[in-house]
């Protein structure tokens, strides 16, 4: 990760000087960097002893800051890892363009790489999380989109990245497509599981990690918890979730009645066992796997990614 | 180019179908299509016979949408093309993500072509691009900055693309270095042309083409002319622009009298001079292909890129 971190600051480097200090904002800012760690360890899983895999995880990691640079425009998000967002401190503009950036950084580093597979795997990932942003944007505030919906929207948004990011270290040991798929499935498992406790986290479930709660519900996002506490609940709280997530008129005691009304349904308990399930799912998927130091890293991942705040 | 337009719809198509619906409101609304015209007349030239062209030609339209999005995103425009701008229509957040989309699709379609020398000549030109905008954000509102850092700008936002769309064509048809370097002139300078164009047009110059006269002016871009009439004019010139276009304290009558300044000192007809010289040095680089009906078609789409507002 240090090699990661380091390639990470020469590759933003610019003649135009706002485009690091920009991204080194949000990139400085730490973050977990989840991904690109799935695809250092899932590299070392399959035996892999070349350098090409440290390239590809700040590949990776170029990505997702693009995709949070863009997003936080789109969510008007004022807070990210507890920090400002770029898009408080720069407005829209810069954000948008250094985003851009990132993005084609990424795919130059990745043509260095020279693998067209590993170009295949990435491209294709970038598009999915592009739609399954635009979906979330075309859900949100629909009280009546479905679980199935939310399911395949954040398998887009978030856990297409997880997967390629985790696929693309069998890619560079070049094991056969049953060890790639294998790991395909461990990181969007765990992907799936990791957005699943994100949006628990955002009604408050668990320790604070400078995350603003309440987020998802000020947006209107319709998230799982609040599709559980829907199809459970009666028709007084079926209006209260209308007004407040539909129409948009929400009052000062809103959150906290909303907060209500979930663990009244267990909803929020219930969204973290189904992140549970999808852990699981994510561990099985290592099964194939000799026991390593890379293999027990990875199913420590998977249990982080869901009791990270627990 | 219609087998062009036809791959261009066919690849909009996604599951989530306000991605198709908001690409096709630009790209439907026609535009010039230069840059794909200029990867199909490319490889003619050099003499291709194969199909790789029109894939790579989609690919640079849809790179060139995907900035055009983020651009009036990032302008707050309201027209383009003399439609209403799809963040008038959508507002910001969906051409964020939908621009994120046509850009990995181009990617993915690159991927499909197999070639790295493709792969790495268009995610330049795309960082390049980038860095331009990020550029002229950079500069906007600052009446001290340079013509030289104008013209570095304008070669990054629009030329890049320009010259790699050239570029493309003769490595599709695997001709030497100096082939693809000529390409590679021509387009820039086409490119540096078409924009000092486009900025003269900004203030009125020829016949209006569905342009709205005066966006530069009112989002204190500082352009080719008006640097020209800063350098040439009055302290009392000199007060105005910087109230304009720094301060951004514009009135009723500002735009008029902006536009009587820049013709008073010739910066309007000035900027046109640089791009019929710019116009020249594309042609120049063309003097090493044999005449061809693909070679008089370039040379013609180079004077357009001039004059076709006059």
């Amino acid at each position: 990760m240090q090699k990661v971190n380091s390639l990470i600051l020469d590759r933003l480097q610019s003649e135009v000087s706002l485009i690091p200090e920009l991204a080194r904002h949000l990139i400085a800012a730490g973050g977990k960097r989840i991904r690109p760690v799935l695809t250092l360890l899932a590299a070392k899983l399959c035996g892999y002893q070349g350098e090409r895999h440290v390239a590809l995880a700040a590949c990776v990691e170029f990505i997702h800051t693009a995709t949070l640079l863009h997003d936080d425009v789109v969510d008007e998000s004022d807070l990210r890892r507890g920090r400002s967002t770029a898009n408080a401190v720069w407005g829209n503009k810069a954000p948008v363009l250094v985003g851009d950036f990132l993005f084609s950084r990424a795919f130059m580093m990745m043509v260095d790489d020279g693998s067209l597979r590993v170009l295949q795997i990435l491209s294709r990932a970038s598009a999915v999380i592009a739609e399954g942003e635009v979906e979330q944007l075309v859900t949100a505030n629909d009280t009546s989109s479905t679980e199935a919906a939310y399911l395949h929207m954040i398998a887009s948004k978030t856990a297409a990245l997880f997967e390629a990011a985790a696929q693309v270290g069998a890619v560079v040991a070049d094991r056969p497509m049953a060890d790639e798929e294998a790991l395909a499935t461990y990181g969007r498992s765990v992907g799936v599981a990791f957005q699943l406790v994100d949006d628990a986290l955002d009604y408050g479930a668990g320790k604070n990690l400078g995350k603003t709660v309440g987020d998802d519900f000020r947006e209107g996002k319709i998230t799982l918890p609040i599709l559980l506490a829907i199809a459970r609940g009666s028709s007084e709280e079926r209006a209260f979730w209308t007004r407040c997530m539909e129409t948009m008129e929400q009052e000062e005691q809103d959150l906290e009645r909303a907060i209500g009304i979930l663990h009244r349904h267990d909803a929020i308990d219930d969204t973290i066992r189904r992140a549970e399930s999808y852990c699981a799912e994510a561990k099985g998927a290592l099964a194939r796997f000799p026991d390593s130091p890379a293999r027990q890293a990875l199913l420590d991942l998977a249990d982080f990614a869901v009791h990270r705040a627990f």
